[in-house]
């Protein structure tokens, strides 16, 4: 993240892209991550989210605010909802939409990639955990790469560098409060 | 945050502002809360935040990216740190950044405004949670205010409608690596 951006005053700065987890039951796992790829933006780096469960037809306010500034955010797997009750078909579809985040990460050309609710497919056994730790750890040197969803497993946590847990103290569901747009979606 | 955006599929969502409260020891407070002013930015809604720590000097990510797509970040204070050994000096400053808070909330021209490490003053002790409290029960309806920081008052928490604990898991200073721009900051 140096050579490219030489205006940056931190630009000594040594290079050592991180695995980043958000995990928990609390809001803003998502958010923060979208946070990030902000911030990053804002000092010209490439970066893009590939969501795992938000519906491809759907246009949440971070589907518009990226379309807005042409940051990518991609949502895998048309409409996905790990509902299915064929397990077998779980894993072919988690195995084909992980291709599509290996080939975005491996390309070299991004700061940051954002895996969003990525740890669904790894906790409920769809994808080995040791085979993605595996190719993060061969990842381009430059890529910062976010993971984000609840139940992250230990030994995704155990690699990572830096792991958040995003705890519920207070939700206005419990008190009835609906969802508002512009907060939470 | 409904009449003014008719063209939002949400629009018949009942209008209830939230007030938000990111706290606790771990990353994504400041994070989080600028992935909502983003969301909320996306959907067209007026959207600022109000900064209580960072040097009004300084030339962070976040305040790039808003530079770039014309979302209000506004560091108060010039520079404040909150490190003065004169309490009474202290006071004075919070009151007077509290002052320019109000003033923008109050306005109503804002679906969301964000106070970013806003409960320090509360937890030091320089200004009184009540009186905040108090305010914010008074303030537009249409105007969520999301609130970080470490150290929420209780008080602040009982009152808040969405509160979540960012809890540090792990984090790479533990291993000796430096903060990441584009990540961290």
């Amino acid at each position: 993240m140096t050579e490219d951006h030489e205006d940056q005053p931190e630009s000594r700065t040594p290079r050592k892209s991180l695995v980043v987890v958000n995990t928990g039951n609390g809001k803003g796992k998502t958010t923060a991550a979208l946070g990030v790829l902000f911030r990053a933006w804002g000092r010209g780096y490439n970066v893009c989210m590939l969501q795992f469960i938000k519906s491809t037809t759907s246009n949440y306010g971070e589907n518009r605010a990226a379309k807005k500034i042409g940051m990518e955010i991609i949502s895998l797997g048309g409409g996905f909802t790990w509902l299915s009750k064929d397990i077998e078909k779980d894993k072919a579809l988690a195995r084909e939409l992980w291709a599509q985040c290996k080939t975005k990460i491996a390309s070299g050309d991004y700061d940051v990639v954002a895996l969003d609710e990525f740890t669904y497919p790894l906790a409920y056994g769809w994808l080995p955990t040791d085979e993605v730790i595996e190719f993060l750890k061969q990842r381009p040197q430059r890529t910062h790469v976010i993971i984000t969803g609840r139940d992250a497993p230990q030994e995704l946590i155990d690699y990572a560098d830096l792991v958040t847990e995003m705890r519920e103290v207070k939700h206005p569901f419990q008190q009835g409060i609906k969802a508002q747009p512009g907060i939470e979606f």
